[in-house]
């Protein structure tokens, strides 16, 4: 596709935008995951960095700065550190929630073992360390340190509220705040930081990136319960790990006696039949449960793009606009 | 014991002269291992940290710092850091060694699981990111992080070396300043450089971790074929984990024809029957394994102390030289 057919995804139309940009990362990238000593590390890395994801995070990060007007050469590094925290935390969700596949491929666990996973995570998280502190920015690293603790602190929540039917949205949203948003807000704010924007600016792209991620995961939520995309998750996997998501925990709100004795047994129990997800998705369906997140994912969306209207006018931020419609578009 | 009494270790010295800060870094490091939202965290690590670890490096950080004079408040966080990072790695190794054992109490993987191992050493992890980005010093941030990233590499390298009857002195040199010295080494050098010492005092700071680290590691593997101390390892777990320590590279280099097949059969077939381990201790004996690898840690051993010569004569000076020593006295 061209750069002007309007029909473009958002995503493609940022991915256009800042191709010079985005090349420039993936070179860094490559060329930070190698090691001299340890030929494992790459092999492991290249499976998952080459595996065609999104380069969402990155492209956040470049777009904020060059929006911001920044020019300096410190975008594609703190890029290239998203992407890593990012990958290194996926290596370390797969060994947590044993997963087989991520993006439609076997997970890294899978074709090699925990062991490498968890160490190449380490790795990654430390390389992500060495070029954040190349920028030489004490706040950048401030931002990026307390976004590091945010995401594993969302993550060992996660892991004390699964299979928990106590999980309320309140703890939702700070389990979602970390594994998702806060990479998202972090991406987003280091690119104003080191673009020297002021306070408001720089506050607004945090609270879009919060917003957004935020939007983000309760879409990803209502997909494993209502169509499947090019995640490769299939449709009720939410469900057979037992999460308590927002559908789910929306209908478990609104449970009657009888139901609740449902969830109990299925989430909390783990004693899962044939026909179960079929009738978890009627519970879903009888008390508008899918309506309702996604009507909150909206919300967000709505939040995000009023957070954009604080910076100035550009092609980047139209695109960044777009982009915050587009995540809830993929569910309707 | 009572300071003036000379029988006293070179360690429990360091402890009372550093009493003061020892007792601020514990304070710090308990207000930092807290979570407000996921409790899990400070009972995982209150575990591990509580344990009666012998805290050593963080004292090496606070004895350089003040041996430097350095008389900020910033040897408290670095000291902190490093028992942080050191506390985040023996979490992730012992989900990789699948251990049940660490300091003679169960491992936390074995007491909750290997999930929150993982997701709790990550937490550590940014912690330690945090407490180091307080100082201000780049400098600083820049030798944490580069040592974050050989630490890792040590392990990777560690993982593809282990099993495998072609790992040399060289490649078992190059795990153990990953697995062990590199945090020794920053410890050291992190104090000196918040001092603003010399480059060359800097240096020999750094020169004298690493050196210690190194017979410290080669001590731990002697302990494993020869003896115990308070460490709680058994004889023979690196033989039963089929581990090429330094003992078993050296008796391998030496191997006869029919010796190298019992090797390649207990260490790369995994194939261990009894009788082997005590085989295993006649060839390291055959070929004075133990003896050489105990004069290579005595090597490292003067090689810290001629570090120690670079710098003013001082108490703590004197005592990190004992210490030196007293690594290797634990054998003999």
């Amino acid at each position: 596709m061209s750069l002007d057919q309007p029909s473009q995804k958002p995503h493609d139309r940022l991915a256009a935008a800042l191709a010079e940009e985005m090349g420039a990362v993936n070179a860094l990238i490559r060329d930070r995951m190698a090691s001299e000593h340890a030929p494992r590390i790459p092999e492991v890395t290249a499976h998952l960095v080459e595996a065609g994801g999104k380069r969402l995070r990155p492209m956040l990060t470049l777009a904020a700065a060059k929006m911001c007007g920044y020019a300096g050469p410190y975008h594609i590094h703190l890029a290239a550190t998203v992407e890593f925290i990012h990958t290194a935390t996926l290596l370390h969700d797969d060994v947590v929630d044993e997963s087989e596949q991520r993006r439609g491929r076997p997970t890294a666990n899978l074709l090699w073992d925990n062991q490498s996973s968890v160490l190449v995570g380490d790795y990654l998280f430390a390389r992500s360390f060495q070029l954040m502190v190349e920028t030489g920015s004490l706040r950048v690293l401030d931002i990026l340190a307390n976004a590091a603790a945010t995401i594993a602190e969302g993550e060992v929540l996660q892991l004390s509220a699964a299979r928990d039917l106590g999980t309320d949205e309140g703890v939702y949203l700070k389990i979602v705040r970390g594994k998702t948003a806060a990479l998202f807000s972090a991406a987003m704010e280091v690119g104003g930081v080191i673009a020297e924007r002021s306070e408001a600016e720089v506050r607004a792209l945090y609270d879009y990136g919060d917003a957004l991620g935020i939007a983000f995961q309760i879409v990803d939520d209502l997909l494993d319960y209502g169509g499947s995309d090019a995640t490769g998750k299939n449709i009720g996997d939410d469900f057979r790990e037992r999460k308590l998501t927002l559908p789910v925990i929306k209908a478990v709100a609104a449970a009657t006696g009888e139901e609740r004795a449902f969830w109990v047994r299925v989430i909390e129990k783990g004693d899962q039949r044939d026909g179960d997800l079929e009738h978890a998705l009627e519970l879903l369906a009888r008390h508008g449960a899918m309506e309702a997140a996604r009507a909150d994912a909206l919300g967000w969306v709505a939040t995000a793009k009023a957070a954009m209207a604080t910076l100035p006018e550009s092609d980047l931020r139209g695109m960044l606009v777009d982009l915050a419609d587009y995540v809830v578009a993929r569910i309707s």
